[in-house]
């Protein structure tokens, strides 16, 4: 599984503040700590209004790349802010993210193809998110059909099946799972990717649904998860579930993990091996 | 999903002395605490020689039924040992286990019959356990054959795929889940059990992987399973499974458990809410 490691996000409260004051070393730090618990990309999203984002989200990809090579995903629906950003990228980054409206598919899928980026892509259109399985895959197979079109290679789409809250439909977590299988099975090139965090949206407990969640999503076909590279139990959850899936050669990585300290609380000696 | 309480086997040193020393106190403790946490059934295995089985046994049946109305689950590949144990139950329990070994056949499945009992069918012969899902279904197709012609309809029988350790085969987990799926689509009236720990064997920080094993194999189909019902972290995922697969209606045991402090470190309020 890749990471995206999703904490420089406006819509956080102390990161707008950061973004605000131009707190490049507060940023950095976030971006720092990040790398190193080994994200494969860090999300950037200013979550300022449309006439501020150009230059905010330029801002965070230059104060990001001076303390990080991690590639960045760019996280914006405003054409003119990924347009800014861009030519200032010094990595191919993601695009984040086209779907299935028509003005954002217009406006951001050259970008993509003009700079060569991959692409995640939403399940939704003009028309909002398709509550069932086949409504959403409807949607991925319109955008697909122009990511194609536009000459980029289904293995340039990170599909995101999108995750509604559990608390306000009880099927949102199936229907994300099985949308997931739907797609692996239709565009098996494709990549998945998705934020995980929505699922538990208004629940107690949350990282404790979202570990379950993730595990469920692995085994049906979540390659990108966009999270929380810090969160040590939701990155445990990861490492045991690809473990229990099969696909950690000689348990290698769990057990370097677990002797590395970073299984979080069950590295802790002892306190699980007599059960 | 339905519980079987693991805790009063006598392969377990503590347990071992207790039977061996007729201490009732003890194991009726350990039988009322799995009963209060909400095991639907009691494991009972003597762990002895079979000669002092049949006396062992049916002394743990009448000892635990002292305090309890939960069924049992009689564990014992000895005949004589369910043959003493079977007249002395006052609640249908079920038979751990029967397999494809034809003596144990033989043997066990005429007591299930005349006793009405739901039985626990191993995916095992006496070539021994098939290391690939399609050896494991032919079994369990022979012996749900043999069940069938018992006249034991098939939801009274409980397959288990049977859990082998990771530390020694790293797919032994994606094929204990993929023999559930299979079980599940040819026999969708039988029931699906398993023990879980088993996976983790020989690994460090084992209810980690046992807690992703549990939400994969729910996923897969288990509706049994085997565990310590006191384990709270794997309580806490199960309930967290159970809601993301959408069988928690209104969320409502999810919720019920955080607030009656049933989540173990999850109900510590506030401590994942913020996230």
């Amino acid at each position: 599984m890749k990471i995206i490691g999703e904490k420089i996000n406006g819509t956080r409260s102390r990161v707008k503040k950061a973004v605000a004051e131009r707190d490049a070393a507060w940023i950095q730090d976030l971006a720092r700590r990040q790398a190193q618990a080994g994200a494969d990309w860090l999300d950037v999203n200013a979550g300022t209004p449309p006439d501020r984002e150009p230059d905010d989200l330029a801002w965070l990809v230059q104060t990001v790349q001076e303390v990080t090579d991690v590639p960045l995903c760019l996280d914006s629906a405003n054409a003119h802010a990924l347009a800014a950003a861009l030519p200032r990228v010094q990595r191919p980054p993601l695009i984040n993210s086209i779907s299935g409206e028509q003005q954002r598919l217009q406006d951001t899928l050259p970008l993509a193809r003009a700079h060569g980026c991959p692409v995640i892509a939403l399940a939704l259109d003009d028309r909002g998110i398709p509550g069932d399985v086949a409504g959403r895959l409807a949607v991925v197979r319109r955008v697909v059909e122009q990511t194609r079109q536009a000459g980029l290679a289904d293995d340039q789409v990170y599909v995101d099946p999108l995750v509604m809250a559990l608390a306000t439909n009880t099927a949102s977590g199936q229907v994300a799972l099985d949308t997931m299988r739907a797609i692996c099975a239709e565009f098996p090139a494709a990549h998945l990717t998705s934020g995980l965090s929505n699922v538990s949206f208004g629940l107690p407990a949350r990282s404790l649904i979202n570990q379950a969640f993730l595990a469920l999503a692995l085994a049906a076909g979540l390659d990108t998860a966009i999270i929380d590279p810090l969160d040590q139990d939701l990155r445990a959850m990861l490492l045991a579930a690809e473990l229990v899936l099969g696909r950690d050669r000689h348990c290698r990585s769990y057990i370097r993990a677990y002797r590395a300290g970073r299984l979080g609380r069950h590295s802790q000696a002892g306190q699980n091996d007599q059960k």
